[in-house]
C-alpha cells in the first residue's frame, strides 16, 4: 500500500511521470544524473495537487501537469540539498548524488532542480499569484532547515517544534492543496479550507514521520533508526518523553551530545518506548487528521473528497 | 574606480542598497547572516539592469528596484553555492558562510536567497515573461557550472570554454539587459540589441576575469593567483599557451594534475606570459567589447548609452 493506491486515483500519474521525465531532459548528463531521483518518490505532493485541482467542474490534465511536476521537482530538490546537510548516502533507494558524485553536483542539480521549476510555472502561464507561492513555499523550506540546523541537540519547546514542522512540512502540503484549490478556480474560502486540511495533515505527517525514525522498520523505510536523533534533531517523541517519562535525566543527556552512539539510541528508543510518548505522538496525529478532514470544504467533488480523506487516513497508518 | 564610478550613474543605487537590505530581513538571523554578503560587492548586474531600464522613456523607480534587488540576490545566491563547491574562506573581503557557519548553512542561505529573488519578483507583478527570464538564468548558470565540474583537469576546446563562460556570466548580463530593456517598454529588436550588447559585455568580462586569476594584484583583487588553475578550471589563457606557446608540455602536464602546488602556479604563469596568451586574451576582450558597443540600440537615452558604453570600457579595463 502506498500513496498513490491509497487515493484509489490513478488517472493522471502516468502522465505526470512523463512529464517529470521530460522536465530533466534539457542535457543529457542532466537526464542521467537527474532521473534516478525521481524513482520511489511518494508523489504525496503533486498527488494532493492534482486532486484538489480536481475538485472544480473544469479540470484540464494539459493545465495541471506542468504545475503537479514543478512541485515534485521544488521537493525532490530540497531532498538532494537534505541529504547534503545530513552526508545522507542515500535516499528512495537509490545513491544520493553527494555519494555518487560529488557535494558540488548535488548544490548544483538542486539548483537546477528548483530553477526548472520555476520556468515551468512560468513558461505555462500561471501567474504571479501561483509563482509567488512557490517562492515563498522554498524560502519556507529553508528557514525551517535553518531554523533546524541551528538548535541541533537543543530540546526545542512544543511551540518551536511546531514551527519548525509547519515551515518544513505542513507548509508546503498546504501549498500543494491551496494551489490546487486556484487551479480549480474554486471560491477563496474553499480555497482556504483546502490549505487547512493540507497543513493539518502536514502536521500529522511529519509527527508520523518523527515516530517512524524511532519505531519503523528499517527495511520499509530505508532509513536507520535514531537518524534525526543522531544528527541532534529533537522530534515530538523525545520532546514528550522528556516531559513525562521516567529516565529523564538518562535520555536528556543521550540526546545533548555532540555524537551519539547506536547504543545511545537503543537506550533512548527503550526510554521513550516506556513513557506514554508514542501514545501521545500518535493522539496527536489522529487529532491533526481529524481537523484535515474537518476542514475539507463540502462544495467540492465528492470523488475527490473520498481521496483526500482516504489519503489523511493513510498518513496516520502507513510504516514508511 | 569601480562600476559605480565608472557609470556615472549613482541616482538609484542607494535605494537600491536599502532595496537589498530590506529584502533579507525576514527573520532576525537571516539578516544577521545575508547582510554582510551584500558588502563590497560591484552592483554591475543590477546597474546594467537599472541603466537599460532608464533607456525609455518612462522609467519608474519604484517598478524597478525590486526586479534590480532579485538580480543582485540571485547573483550573491550563486557565489555563495560557488563558495561551498570550491571550499573558499574569503568573498567581498569577508569571511564565507561555509567557513564561518557550515556548508549546510551555506547550503539553504543560497537556496533562501533565490527563492526570495523570485518571490521579488512575484509580489511585484512583473509576470511570466520576467519569471521566466530569471528561471532560464539560475538553470544556465547551474548548467554552465556543472558542465565545469565535469570537465576539470581537462582541456577544453574554444568552443566549450565560450559555452560554458556563455552559461555561466554571459548569459546572466545578457539577461539583466534584456529585462532592463523589457521595462523600458522599448521595441523587441531594441531589446535584443541591448540583450547582444550585454552577452558580449559578459564575454570580455569572463575573459579579463581569467586573465586577472593569473596576472591580477592579489591585494586589489582578493583572490590568491591560480585559483581556478587550482581547482581544475582551465581557462583562455591557459588553452592558448597549449596552442601557441613554447613548453606546452610541461604547462600541459602542471594543468592535468590533480593536485597542483604553488610553484606549479609560478610555471604556468611564466609559461602563460612568455607566449603571446596574454595579447590574445586581452583581443579577445577588446572584440567582445567593440561587438557590444554597436549593439546598443540608437534609440537609448544618450545618457544610458554613454554609461553602458562607460562600462564596457571599465570591464576590459578593471583590476579587479
Amino acid at each position: 500500500m502506498n500513496f498513490i493506491s491509497a487515493t484509489g486515483f490513478t488517472d493522471d500519474l502516468p502522465d505526470l511521470e512523463i512529464s517529470i521525465e521530460k522536465a530533466v531532459s534539457d542535457d543529457d548528463f542532466i537526464k542521467k544524473i537527474c532521473t534516478p531521483l525521481f524513482g520511489g518518490g511518494k508523489r504525496l505532493r503533486p498527488i494532493l495537487f492534482l486532486l484538489c485541482a480536481r475538485a472544480g467542474k473544469n479540470y484540464s490534465k494539459e493545465k495541471a501537469l506542468p504545475l503537479a511536476t514543478a512541485l515534485e521537482l521544488i521537493h525532490t530538490a530540497s531532498l538532494v540539498h537534505d541529504d547534503i546537510l545530513d552526508g545522507a548516502n542515500k535516499r528512495r533507494g537509490v545513491e544520493t548524488l553527494n555519494s555518487k558524485y560529488s557535494a558540488q553536483i548535488a548544490v548544483l542539480v538542486g539548483d537546477y532542480l528548483f530553477a526548472k521549476a520555476f520556468q515551468l510555472v512560468s513558461e505555462n502561464n500561471y501567474g504571479d499569484e501561483i509563482s509567488l507561492a512557490l517562492s515563498k513555499l522554498v524560502k519556507n523550506l529553508c528557514i525551517g532547515e535553518i531554523m533546524q540546523d541551528r538548535a541541533l541537540f537543543v530540546v526545542p519547546t512544543l511551540s518551536e517544534y511546531y514551527s519548525r514542522i509547519n515551515l518544513k512540512t505542513a507548509f508546503f502540503l498546504s501549498t500543494c492543496c491551496r494551489l490546487g484549490g486556484i487551479v480549480a478556480k474554486l471560491e477563496k474560502s474553499d480555497v482556504e479550507n483546502l490549505a487547512n486540511y493540507g497543513t493539518s495533515l502536514g502536521l500529522a505527517f511529519q509527527i508520523v514521520d518523527d515516530l517512524l525514525d524511532f519505531f519503523g522498520e528499517e527495511k520499509v523505510t530505508g532509513k536507520a533508526l535514531g537518524g534525526d536523533l543522531k544528527s541532534g534533531v529533537i522530534t515530538l517523541p523525545v520532546i514528550r518523553a522528556l516531559q513525562a517519562g521516567k529516565n529523564f535525566t538518562t535520555l536528556k543527556n543521550i540526546i545533548t551530545q555532540d555524537k551519539i552512539s547506536d547504543s545511545d539510541v537503543s537506550t533512548a528508543i527503550k526510554i521513550i518506548s516506556e513513557s506514554d510518548a508514542v501514545e501521545y505522538c500518535k493522539n496527536r496525529a489522529a487529532s491533526h487528521i481529524d481537523c484535515a478532514k474537518l476542514d475539507l470544504p463540502p462544495v467540492i467533488e465528492n470523488s475527490v473528497k473520498l481521496s483526500l480523506e482516504k489519503i489523511s487516513d493513510f498518513v496516520i497508518n502507513r510504516n514508511r
